[in-house]
């Protein structure tokens, strides 16, 4: 596939809505709800320790940049985690929004220098071998926010 | 810009994730929030009285079927429109997401039919003249979801 980039890339480098995380609490029925509902199919599959989850990314469009967007169902692997934690407050239903960058390190850094607060001291690892920060939902309008380097 | 779809279309003819609705209380400082921390600049602003909403679309990058991702935010023009009732409820964030068809209808029928409740019995206007429906959150996973057949 060439994508070429088709306009200029924004100053915090961010060139992709990269994927829209959404909570469920079992990630099998939510797998099959996507595909058997929409047609849309399972790319990848893992479970991150780190972060209590387990989940699967589904391919729905490739981006101008040379990337794609998904969605990323996430079903915690233990009721503490953070996703565990949001379904709890909130019940399943959208995550956060993970836009993507060609350099997780610089975006974070342009971005923290305009007053969000990231909330890694440094970029750490994402889905697939990804690099990932967070930004505090509440100085990005009650949104949680990802920026995410991908190795796709 | 020729973006050729690169793959098949999934049965429910819906080619890309569109837009992320995200509620916010003042369209004004939303648009600024996102034009001067990431760059992401407005391409389309519009009053929608039926729906009871001011909105803002930010174009974040271009898809494989020709068309674009989008943030939209979304002001409520009164407290008993949908989103003026959903900050009400949940405060600020991500409020719906869209996934682009070339057909709308063609592609609510066909959700319809696998059990998910349409909440228009025919699409009506959306952003920039486009077609849009809703689909029932208790049936997507507690994810407003929304289809869209765009002009653009």
């Amino acid at each position: 596939m060439s994508n070429a980039p088709d306009r200029a890339v924004p100053f915090s480098g961010l060139t992709r809505l990269d994927h829209v995380g959404i909570a469920c609490r079992d990630l099998d029925a939510a797998v099959e709800f996507y595909r058997s509902t929409y047609g849309f199919e399972v790319e990848h599959e893992e479970v991150n320790e780190e972060q209590g989850v387990r989940e699967a990314m589904l391919r729905i469009n490739g981006t101008d940049d040379g990337g794609a967007t998904y969605l990323q169902l996430l079903e915690p692997t233990r009721p503490d985690s953070p996703v565990g934690k949001f379904l709890e407050r909130n019940g399943e239903g959208v995550h956060h929004i993970a836009f993507g960058t060609g350099d997780v390190a610089a975006s974070a850094a342009e971005v923290g220098g305009r007053g969000v607060r990231v909330l890694d001291a440094a970029p750490r690892r994402g889905t697939a071998g990804s690099q990932i920060v967070f930004l505090h939902p509440k100085d990005c309008g009650g949104v949680l926010t990802e920026l995410v380097q991908s190795t796709r």
